[in-house]
């Protein structure tokens, strides 16, 4: 194998990266600018560049490529991830990535009619199916616990049910008893929240703020579509979408601060990482960034909560806001503002959660997939098992299936195993940022002084700029030392209600940690 | 080879389509939406992907399998035209098919960097490359008649030197008296044109015309970028752009109007060639659409200039027009308007020519190109040529090379060969235009009234709706019975002038026809 050059593994990992990345060009498109009538032809443009692209990862010649690289740390990584990532699409056939393809359009289709006539029966056969094919690929691509370890893992390498059930755990133990406490006391007021706030000074502001976080708008922009995301090109292109509502304003203002995390970090990532296996997921699930889902999602929600919901945040910037809104934020002031976005409220909708109940939205989820999983729930069980749940852990009736387990896209796109990472992502973030304040002591401070970039220095230097070239567990042992650990988020959500409700700090210190 | 299955054919030329189009949108994007960032990482893109087409049209498989097809006239048409886009890409050396490419890549920034300087010598290496390099092309592709024949073939399919010099022999002897004619006549004035109209309301204009023609906004969506173009990613998908100039009304509503002919004529293609050889050029030059370049200018100019500057629609909708700007058109009426759109003035832009000087122009540059391709001119004669003949034809001097011989990006971009389809497609406008006249004796009628849908659906029966389907000089011979003729062209133009001029019209006939 002398013979292969020794550029050969770059060459051809730059190009899957390429078709990966137009993949993303694609489905920004697709949302964000394509006319309605382009959407059948753009169907089989993805699923023609899909194919090209597991074709060239698939192809003999990339896996020798791989196998000869030699050279310094960063490049063994690379081949090695490159070699795993063939390994993982060797084992699931043709037949069932095609079949889950096809399925994953046509499901979401029948996904979107369902919930839009609360017909849950509509798609509990596509959901059925989904289920039995994502069993399937999960023997494919093989698991030494539990069946859901596989699904998982292709969102957050490593992570396994072993872990994550007693962390879940840990967070329930926590996060019930403190909602009953929350509840017990008086709420903020927020009837300001959903007055009526135009849209284009909403767009302003949420692109000052962005900006503000140091989100580079010579290397990215802001557009609107129905659900806020956001998608790289490349380091040097990364877009982020927000979805404005003129009668409330926290939707656009907190959903741009979400994507902004995730945003600087894509724009983190060394551009000595461009077109290599170290910014793409090779198996395509995204095709640009980070360790993993859950890394990303401890970015897009360090960004949003801890800075953007932060009270230090507000006496800053509330004057500011006011001032775009002079008529509808009069009556209010930077600490009632703050009171109002952090307000903790059971609902029925994941996506509107506060930051309390959100994990309990969570939870519901994991354990209904896993069960789902192991056959121990049939699709039929789930609106009962979903209500139940609600029921219980918020004390809320679901008044429909669109309310309830009709509410999400993941299952008819088939992201069974993604849910996980939205908490991981949550305990990842106050581990991150507990590190950050202990590597930077004079980090609080500079942030009381709206002084953003040293934090972002700090997570650039230690998480951003190594793409994937750590995994998420080498990540947070080079900057914490240790594992995954839920104490930081306890701590940071324990203190901020205590005070934002005047709980007795002794008591939820005693009760709950 | 009877084991080929007989829908091989179909689906290996639906992928090289996707592939084609996705470049389109690639390219789309780069223009309208790319932030300033995302330019280095793009050009590999475009790269990987049409390196991925070509290999897929050449491909043996693919060969093959065109080889196999048995079916309708359509089918055998479809299984010629990439039976002769692999031959014609087969004889092009993969080198010169790099070399060119990244020639390409590199001339249009030094090009570009030359005009903004004004330094042709600084342009002059690349360019003396580049015509050596379309030389070569030239060579590889082959030809019977002169160099220049192998090149102008790969936008106008069949046109040769031997048909297109007496063409333009024949527009000249028309062209140079009449303008002549008219510089000895009063000029129309034409000051309100330079006032101040707001960009926004400009675009409401713009858009309000190209829908009022007929293009079709489920299907399309209009954008702004510093050159006007169309492109399309199937014919349900269809953008076009326009420049918007403050201080400059004429440019976004006519060139909207232009970008609006091409798009009718892509949006006009039957979808049941969405993805076939029949809506793509497979040798990549572009992705979908029509028959040639030349006719898809004839439509451009078709819906720009005979309909668009036509006394008849400025009688109709100036009044829209001066409700959009009343103060800026307060002393102008519909008769003032139509003459000073239409005012001839020799200039030294080819861009922002009138129609009559705009066939001189091209003219210039056709004969630069012929010499350069045959070795009569080198690089370093260019600007005195260039210099001689715009004062020869247009009485004009060039102040600088920015202003004569830097100005297009073509040569650049290594469009030798492309120029000669501007003036064929104002030739085939007046064709098709007198065609639908004869077959649709209402029309004029029809237009006076603003009935824009019987002309475009004879142009989508007997033109659009074919696509690829038959070559130029079909097109012709199915709807006027011969073939390329320029006498309906010098009636139009003859006519128009007269009247709007007050020309002794026995004198013009007698002397230019």
């Amino acid at each position: 194998m002398s013979e292969v050059p020794s550029n050969e593994f770059q060459r051809r990992s730059g190009e899957i990266n390429d078709l990966l990345c137009i993949l993303n060009l694609l489905n920004w498109d697709a949302r964000t600018q394509m006319p309605p009538g382009g959407g059948s032809v753009r169907s089989q443009q993805l699923a023609t560049l899909s194919a090209l692209a597991r074709e060239k990862l698939l192809d003999p010649a990339y896996q020798v490529a791989a196998q000869t690289v030699s050279g310094d740390d960063i490049q063994i990584r690379a081949a090695r991830q490159a070699l795993d990532a063939i390994s993982a699409m060797r084992r699931v056939p043709d037949r069932l990535t095609r079949e889950l393809a096809l399925l994953r359009s046509e499901a979401q289709d029948i996904w979107a009619a369902a919930k839009a006539n609360n017909d849950f029966a509509a798609f509990a056969p596509a959901l059925t199916r989904m289920v039995a094919l994502n069993r399937q690929l999960a023997e494919a691509l093989g698991y030494e616990g539990h069946p859901y370890d596989a699904l998982q893992n292709l969102y957050e390498p490593g992570l396994t049910v072993a872990t994550l059930l007693p962390l879940l755990t840990r967070l329930r133990t926590h996060h019930v008893p403190l909602l009953r406490a929350i509840q017990a006391q008086p709420q903020p007021r927020t009837d300001f929240l959903t007055r009526h706030y135009p849209a284009d000074r909403q767009r302003a502001v949420s692109l000052a703020a962005a900006e503000r976080f140091g989100y580079d708008m010579g290397r990215g922009r802001l557009d609107e579509s129905a659900h806020p995301f956001e998608i790289s090109l490349n380091c040097a292109d990364v877009r982020i979408t927000t979805r404005i509502q003129e009668a409330y304003l926290p939707g656009a203002l907190f959903g741009t601060l979400h994507e902004t995390g995730h945003a600087l970090y894509e724009q983190g990532v060394s551009p000595a990482l461009s077109r290599t296996v170290l910014t793409s997921d090779l198996t395509g699930l995204y095709a640009v960034g980070g360790a993993s889902y859950g890394t990303h999602e401890s970015q897009s929600r360090l960004w949003e909560n801890r800075i953007g919901r932060s009270a230090a945040y507000w006496a800053l910037h509330f004057r500011e806001l006011q001032a775009a809104f002079p008529d509808q934020l009069s009556d209010v002031d930077a600490a009632t503002f703050h009171r109002a976005v952090n307000r903790v409220q059971p609902s029925l909708i994941r996506v509107e959660a506060d930051e309390l109940t959100y994990d309990l939205h969570i939870m519901l989820r994991v354990d209904l997939e896993m069960r789902l999983m192991t056959g121990e729930l049939e699709v039929q069980g789930l609106p009962a098992a979903w209500n139940a749940r609600i029921r219980e852990d918020l004390g809320l009736e679901v008044p429909d299936d669109a309310h309830g387990v009709l509410q999400d896209i993941h299952w008819s796109a088939g992201l069974f195993g993604s849910f996980p990472t939205y908490t991981i992502g949550n305990v990842m973030a106050s581990q991150f940022y507990a590190a950050a304040n202990r590597a930077v002591p004079e980090l609080s401070a500079q942030l009381e002084r709206g002084e953003y970039g040293p934090l972002r220095e700090w997570l650039t230097d230690n998480i951003y700029q190594h793409g994937r070239t750590f995994a998420p567990h080498e990540l947070l042992e080079r900057t914490t030392g240790g594992g995954l650990d839920p104490q930081p988020y306890l701590e940071y959500l324990s203190g901020k209600y205590t005070e934002l409700y005047g709980l007795r700090a002794d008591v939820i210190k005693r009760v709950f940690l």
